[in-house]
């Protein structure tokens, strides 16, 4: 049995966690992190958390083999380098090297998005397929695709980037990237908050508080609420759609849904099934099912381990 | 050397070859097909072209390592069978079994849209790309996804079927495949047709010519005609739209555009181009190119061949 270091970087906290090669977590802790970290406070707070863990669980530095870390944002994997994370305020930042320097091992890097999928479809709710989409809906739309168990980057990293399908090609909302009319500016948290605001300016839900807006919207729907009801449906047809244009290019056979959005549940889950039916070919639906994260904060360390094991392996 | 028969059925002919491992075709030939043949008249058909062109290049029956067959339809290639071919009308056949046992020899099938993006992706305008999306823009637009050289088929052969996003959400055209506002019903040579004959009527082009008709819009155009040349221009901005779609799910290095529609060259592709960009993620258009089919009808055999030595390597 081995066992890797598998680290989650977050803008509040980075999860770390020791995961064996049968993705069991033995240890999980985590330290504070906040935007403009400085790199040393960072790589210190790792080594803490690596030295922390090996002596709760009784093992030595030899026993670790390797280090995977999942980082939110832009990185160039072929030269190690965090090009923008702006959670933490980094730019430009050769960042495999820095790792590898503080921890002594061998470490492999991704995007958050990226690790979180191949935790899903390793040891989640996209176990035992063969084809698996994972998006992770809260205030964006981050998604990677894992194919026979190995994470499929494309040709710059940029694959399973869904939250940046343009579906609304007129009077579309400005996103993030530039663009109008992408699916996130549609289907995500932030959509949800701004609908709410739109169909019910009583509810004097404040923009500041994405995801808790979108968490208020959701108890609403569930308590009955019909603006409530209304706008969650309107998120969710949007995203059952965008779904649809990427089974139809993927055929995969298991969607998964993470998120602070999908934690509806099956109230979210069924009308994104219903309008996701809607457009996508009918031996595309036969094939896949969609279905909700099951690790929770989790998918992201044991995606990470699991990304360390098929660097060694 | 091996040597491969490789085999593409049409409704009208059907071209055989043999191809070796290098992807060089030692020799070409067809025989005549219709809707409704029966397996025996098309058995016998591949039998004699197998040993005409054997005969040919002085090859005996033990230095064909294989054979590959491309079929327009549904397929399903966990038993071998085909499950509609509409231009040669079968249905329910177990076309492995029967093609194995005329051939005498191992048979490998896939769907030609499929099989021509094999074609491209190795000896064509794919050769030496990590992935490539190979559309064929006709009557209707089929594809095929190449990734490091193999074909992704999906969970059940629907990988790539980038002719039914619905990218027309309102009042979209009815199409084949029962949805409303599919890609192809817009991006297509019939669609160059039905748009022709909206602003152009005096144009007087036929329903029932839909390839020629649109190679008559195309000419039009090339030759100055404004109508014509608007109808081309929307027909590319819906393709490129679509592209961009895919690449921004696929991340591929290349976007390959054959069929029909593509027979406009740089005129088609220029203004598919300008579309792509206006909704392609940046880092997705920076790392890809969109370049014409160069294999033309050879696509089929080259990529059958190839499928032919996979099966046996």
């Amino acid at each position: 049995m081995t066992v890797f270091f598998a680290v989650d970087i977050g803008g509040t906290s980075t999860k770390t966690a020791l995961v064996d090669d049968q993705g069991t977590v033995l240890d999980k802790r985590s330290f504070k992190t906040w935007r403009h970290i400085p790199l040393a406070d960072f790589s210190q707070g790792m080594v803490q958390a690596l030295s922390e863990g090996m002596d709760a669980i009784g093992l030595q530095r030899r026993d670790i083999g390797g280090a995977g870390i999942g980082i939110a944002g832009f990185l160039d994997l072929n030269r190690g380098t965090v090009v923008e994370a702006i959670n933490v305020g980094w730019a430009n930042v050769p960042f495999i090297d820095l790792a590898q320097d503080a921890l002594k091992m061998r470490v492999t890097i991704d995007n958050d998005a990226n690790v979180a999928a191949l935790g899903e479809a390793w040891m989640g709710a996209g176990r035992g397929a063969r084809s698996v989409l994972c998006a992770t809906v809260g205030t964006g739309i981050g998604s990677g695709i894992v194919i026979d168990g190995q994470l499929y980057r494309g040709v710059n990293g940029m694959a399973g980037e869904i939250g940046h399908l343009v579906v609304q090609r007129e009077n579309g909302y400005l996103c993030n990237c530039g663009m109008h009319g992408c699916l996130e500016t549609l289907a995500s948290a932030t959509a949800m908050v701004r609908l709410a605001q739109q169909v019910q300016q009583q509810g004097g839900i404040s923009p500041e508080i994405m995801i808790d807006g979108a968490k208020t919207v959701m108890d609403l729907a569930q308590h009955g609420n019909p603006a409530a009801q209304q706008v969650v449906q309107e998120v969710a047809h949007w995203l059952g759609y965008g779904l649809s244009l990427v089974a139809n290019t993927l055929n995969p056979d298991v969607i998964v849904i993470g998120g602070g959005v999908s934690s509806a549940g099956e109230a979210f889950l069924g009308p994104v099934r219903m309008a996701f039916l809607e457009t996508a070919l009918k031996r595309v639906s036969e094939a896949v099912e969609i279905r909700l994260a099951v690790l929770g904060n989790d998918a992201g360390v044991v995606g990470a381990g699991r990304m360390a094991a098929q660097r060694l392996g």
